[in-house]
């Protein structure tokens, strides 16, 4: 069982075959190689881990006693440590000659088209993101009007005859079994498919290279997961897996090809590298964002507040369209299935309705409260987020079995039923039923005739709708003891909820909650108040309620405002939804992050945030970087090359190239920067300096040969290097970057931290005054900085 | 006359106190020294301009026998130029000793405090800048409302009596008495106050420092000028000025001191650098838009969009937050003025009114009107653009006499005056006057009782109220003809009004123009369509042409859909107003960059795009630099640097300073960099070697005495050198920025680029391989490369 975490961790799957043991504990005092890194670093100064970090850094297949020795059934967690295994992508260019000589030959023209085919990829990003969300949006309401259909029947069978258990049991039965499939898929098929997937595209929009994150089959997986949860009737939205559908979308069209499916349409191979890769990849989750929300703006500013850090205004643009396109896109298909067509009025998969434009006016003396309920939202959320940050630890340590895991969302879909049905069961709100009620299944139960069950309309219904009738239904509709009981309750069933292993969103949950509670502070404040109209709308209150909450719980400003305020289709309350955020996110923070950040975090994946800790100015690169770094000469030996990557225990990716060294001790004179993708297409390609010699008519590399081989790049076991071959010689000076970023050793932390966040950076040479390397900076040596609550802390490098 | 060109160009006036003959004509064809540069560089290389931009780089006072020599009536213009006389702001920190020291003596609690004090800053701009346009927005109405009524009624006397045209000369002389004050004050004040001052305050954020742009009485002159135009009745707004003057308000307030008015608050000492002011100034502009639109996000956007490259998350929440107080303040107490308190009903300056519901809903087959509606608008922009290009050339040749200018702003007043009056006195457009009207000025004219001209509603009012009325007046309530001819002559008026000495927005004339033809365009279509009730809404065709035709003409797109739907109060119309703007940014490039665009251009300002030049990679640093550089040695003779600073020919502002040399004509190996204001700094405190060390009790120099010099350093003129002094050491070590950003020679011009784009430098080193300093990149090396029709281009550098 060497894939004991396998299903926990974000990145538990290899993304290359590796050698057997791949699976590690997910964190040390495991026992083995992980304790004897965690007793290495106790006591450590700063310039031991400097010389350490070298050793361990870049993933490591695990010393294959580890599974041997333990296999425990408690996984312990620490936080306080920095995730080896995550490497990162490249956002800056590697500028070689191949490179360069190809930019050079391209005329202006060629620069035109390949502009127009970059709005041509986020025209197809745009389109294929609004089609899937079209196609969840068909698929959910079809499965979830079917099963409340039977429910509907079958309690209005039993409620006279008696034996409602049955009713209560089928009901559990069907969220259980639906969630079950959902669940399946996720666990055995696809582990990175789980979740909103948010946190996930915000890593690689950061430059983590997430494994799988981008892959088709996590697409589909993510697609029909979303569909089940919903449809299972569990507590979550379809519209934060959107966002990650959106990336996957992304990053598969702009690559003009398949890896999965093995096909290769020779189109867009220019956009075959990380940088181009990633501006498609922001456009794509802003596609999501835009048809979850139906907010287009809101998309672009997600993806700039969540991901980017260069703003780039023809990148933006075009990211723009793309959110455009996919709203558009959703809009025509949903008019078409709703036999409305040309009638734009559904812009995304969560409607809020149109509030009345007499019912949205706002006084000044409102702020007060609105300020209030933005503050009680952040607490809120930070409860939401302590306990689900405790739950996850416990998921970590105990549940990483994928049948432990598909067990607990049915138990979660099983309980979410009951819970409900108890909900109405013991509910005596009744409200008349009338004429123009939205409710679609109104459940009578023990209601008078003409009247419903009010609790029910919460319960019973998909998430969206209720949330929908919260904000729209008149005043009355819900009583303030149902709605207590309905937050209380929901609060901890999506609270429980985020985390399983299903594909689901907590942005609707949080609406929901927030929306309850909301409402019932209207109510009451029309109770308390002897102004009575002013207060009539509690409507009004439940949106604030919403903001609120989700902004306690999420912590996104201004792209939040914008998604609410295009999501209501009214901007008079964006002053207010603003406020509400910004308390929200300021009370919040006080106690905890983010849930997405606090998810983050526990993956320990090495996450750059925007600035350096503030008091780091006493470190330097000196301090910082990794030393010694293996470096190549210009000329390198193939059996050199060979050797070093295949050396499993530094698993470097960037290696310096040096002037020929004389003296072995003295560090060589910078001329470049490979990296090991780049050796490993070499290599297959034996490109030899003896080879070149004798057969000159051999075709030279191109770049081509590089963009085929990405991004999946073969690992260096695979490719076969004869004794003979071994002994010839290989000239980097074509392939390497020759004008890499470089940094002295006195260079502030902050400074390189700019430096490397700006460019997107993935390695950065420290070099002397005389032009030697005499470091590496990486970024898990920048993550490993950040401020804790005794100034500057610094997390350990595992092996998680 | 030294001054022929000084209020033509932004720049005119030298920041400092320089030697006679400052004033230079704008470019170079006037013969003397700038026709040599011409010469020079028509011949020439890339490696000869390479070396020749060394001695004329930075700003130059011109040679003395230019002024004699010529004072020509006319000055030609070239726009391949570009100006040598910009200097760059420096938005990368010198991390020099003193600074780093002070940054470690720093406190967690401290940097939590300086945040804190950041967000009050923005509180303070946010505030300041909602008064300000309070003030502007209550004065504006006041002048032009006792303005109107006089009219009005002389009007109204001589319509039965005859004799109108005593009212035409009343009208006309009015406003040219009105315009000719705030003209005064802007041609001979403040020069710099003309227009709307986004131009500038873009500059200004993309890293050149235009003199005297965000001074005290910059914004004095701004304000009263703003009010004089439009009370004036130009075919102005007063909205793009706002975004100036909460440019201003921020560098003011966040420096905690006035130079102008010598005062010095001594708070917030730490924002006083290039850096720290920059991130106010975009919350300042931000807030502007904020308070001109009533569009808080469209701030944000606005900001980001036009002005910073490095998006950080804190620094937008702190832009938002000074957005939304701007608003708030701006609302508050416009109800108090309205007697309305605490209904914050007026979100901006301007206030599109409230669409209704019913009237928003758009549907499929709209949409292609819409596109063709933004070509239109980009057609009709990029006219606009043209044309007044053309004449901002003939204004810069021929009217650049402060009197002239002032009587060419009477010229177009009175021009307007007669128009407008024309307009009205031939129109036959007559409706009844309904009960619900919100025409404040309804004119009867010829009209019989109880009718008012149609023509008048559009004329004899502020542009705000006449795009509003456009945007909501019933169906009917104007006739095809009135709007069209109306067209025509607002689109030349507020063409030829644009770039007057006054300080004027073309936000409004732009919305104005075409909310005129996009209510005929609905019209019409409502006459040849049999539908009938779909298209019965011209308000919304006027708003989607008000949209075309200002995405026309300043191409902006995501900023000002969101300032556009914040300032509607409706979503509904996001998408159209999207598609619009997008379709009229394409057309409009296709054709003519955007009207801010070409003024920075006219003014030959170094202004760094996006990113490089599609085609320049096959440029490097080599080519780029300027060489050779004048480097100081890590101590220094007082007399060398004196020298060197005084250097009137070469004038640098940034000095590598390297390791001994031994051989002169071996570069040295640098160490760090140091700026001339630096060892200004130094050089007027005498700190030399020999001081410290007779007299040991010598403060020492602190950052403090750095910030306190900033921004205006003193000329190296004013400090006195003994010849003593000169003798004495210098000891650069402590002061200078010791890692300075350097690349080698090989690295190509897109890679130069980014990295200084992206770390806003002022100065990037060149170096060899062995860290030998062989050039300089600057500002002015990058910008001069842009895409012409023929592929790359070059410009020339002059002293323009």
């Amino acid at each position: 069982m060497a894939n004991i975490t396998k299903k926990v961790s974000w990145s538990s799957r290899g993304d290359e075959p590796a050698p057997a043991g791949e699976g590690t504990p997910l964190l040390n005092g495991a026992g083995g190689a992980a304790r004897s890194y965690s007793r290495q670093f106790s006591g450590s100064g700063i310039f031991q881990i400097g010389r350490l970090s070298t050793v361990d850094l870049e993933e490591d297949p695990a010393p294959e006693e580890e599974s041997a020795i333990s296999r425990p059934k408690e996984i312990p967690h620490n936080e306080k440590l920095l995730s080896l295994k995550y490497e990162s992508l490249d956002y800056d260019n590697s500028e070689n000659q191949l490179f360069l000589e190809e930019e050079r030959r391209m005329s202006y023209m060629g620069f035109r088209c390949l502009e127009i085919s970059r709005w041509v990829v986020c025209a197809l990003i745009g389109i294929l993101t609004g089609l899937i969300a079209c196609f969840i949006d068909i698929v959910v309401e079809n499965l979830a009007g079917l099963k409340y259909k039977v429910i509907k029947e079958n309690i209005e069978k039993f409620t006279e005859a008696g034996g409602l258990s049955i009713s209560l049991i089928l009901w559990a039965f069907l969220n259980s079994v639906i969630v079950m499939m959902g669940a399946i898929i996720v666990a055995f098929f696809e582990p990175i498919a789980a979740g909103s997937g948010i946190p996930q595209i915000k890593c690689y929009l950061n430059g983590v290279k997430i494994p799988r994150v981008v892959r088709l089959k996590t697409l589909v997986v993510k697609v029909c997961g979303v569909i089940c949860s919903v449809a299972g009737g569990l507590a979550v939205g379809k519209e934060g897996p959107m966002i990650h559908s959106g990336a996957v979308v992304a990053a598969g069209v702009s690559q003009g090809r398949s890896t999965s499916l093995k096909k290769d349409f020779k189109i867009f191979e220019y956009f075959r590298r990380d940088t181009e890769k990633r501006d498609f990849v922001s456009a794509g989750a802003a596609a999501g964002v835009s048809a979850a929300f139906g907010a287009p703006v809101g998309g672009v500013l997600f993806s700039l507040e969540e991901g980017a850090s260069f703003w780039n205004q023809m990148l933006t643009w075009r990211i723009f369209f793309a959110s455009m396109i996919s709203t558009f896109t959703l809009n025509f298909f949903l008019s078409i299935y709703h036999n409305k067509t040309g009638e734009l009025s559904n812009p995304g998969l969560i409607n809020f309705g149109r509030f009345d434009s007499d019912s949205v006016e706002y006084n000044l003396y409102e702020i007060p409260l609105f300020i209030c309920m933005g503050a009680l939202g952040g607490l809120l959320g930070a409860l939401f987020n302590v306990l689900n940050y405790w739950l996850t630890i416990f998921r970590i340590r105990y549940i990483h079995r994928p049948c432990l895991q598909v067990m607990e969302a049915m138990l979660v879909a099983a309980v979410t039923a009951t819970v409900s049905f108890a909900m109405i069961y013991f509910s005596d709100d009744c409200q008349p039923l009338g004429e123009d009620q939205a409710e679609n299944y109104p459940l009578q139960l023990f209601c008078a005739d003409g009247e419903y069950n009010s609790m029910a309309t919460a319960f019973f219904n998909t998430p969206e709708r209720s949330v929908r009738s919260l904000f729209h239904n008149p005043p009355g509709s819900y009583n303030p003891p149902t709605l207590g009981v309905f937050t209380l309750t929901y609060f901890f069933l999506a609270c429980w909820t985020y985390g399983l292993t299903v594909s689901a969103g907590v942005f609707i949950p949080s609406l929901l909650i927030g929306a309850a509670w909301g409402r019932l502070f209207g109510i009451m404040l029309a109770h308390i108040t002897p102004y009575g109209s002013i207060w009539a709308d509690p409507g009004k209150y439940a949106l604030i309620g919403a903001a609120a909450q989700l902004g306690g719980i999420v912590r996104m400003t201004l792209s939040l405002t914008v998604i609410l305020v295009e999501a209501t289709g009214n901007v008079t309350y964006g002053f207010p939804i603003m406020l509400v955020l910004m308390t929200a996110k300021i009370v919040g923070d006080y106690f905890v992050e983010g849930l997405y950040d606090i998810h983050i975090k526990l993956q320990s994946v090495p996450f750059l945030h925007w600035e350096a800790p503030a008091t780091s100015h006493a470190l330097t690169a000196r301090e910082v970087m990794s030393s010694p770094v293996t470096c190549f000469n210009r000329v390198e030996k193939v059996g050199t090359i060979v050797d070093v990557l295949s050396n499993t225990s530094t698993n470097h990716n960037g290696f310096p190239v040096v002037t020929r060294v004389m003296d072995d001790d003295e560090p060589g004179k910078i001329c470049g920067l490979i990296l090991r993708s780049q050796l490993i297409v070499l290599l297959k390609h034996k490109v030899f300096v003896e080879r070149t010699r004798s057969r000159l008519n051999q075709r030279k590399l191109q770049l081509k040969d590089f963009r085929d081989a990405y991004p999946r790049f073969p690992p260096i076991q695979s490719i076969h290097v004869s004794q003979d071959e071994r002994e010839c010689m290989m000239d980097l000076t074509e392939f390497m970057n020759p004008t890499p970023y470089t940094v002295t050793q006195e260079t502030s932390l902050p400074r390189v931290f700019k430096l490397f966040r700006a460019l997107g950076l993935r390695h950065l040479v420290v070099v002397d005054s005389e032009n030697r390397v005499v470091g590496l900076v990486t970024r898990k040596d920048l993550a490993r900085y950040h401020l804790g609550k005794h100034g500057l802390e610094e997390l350990q490098l595992a092996q998680t």
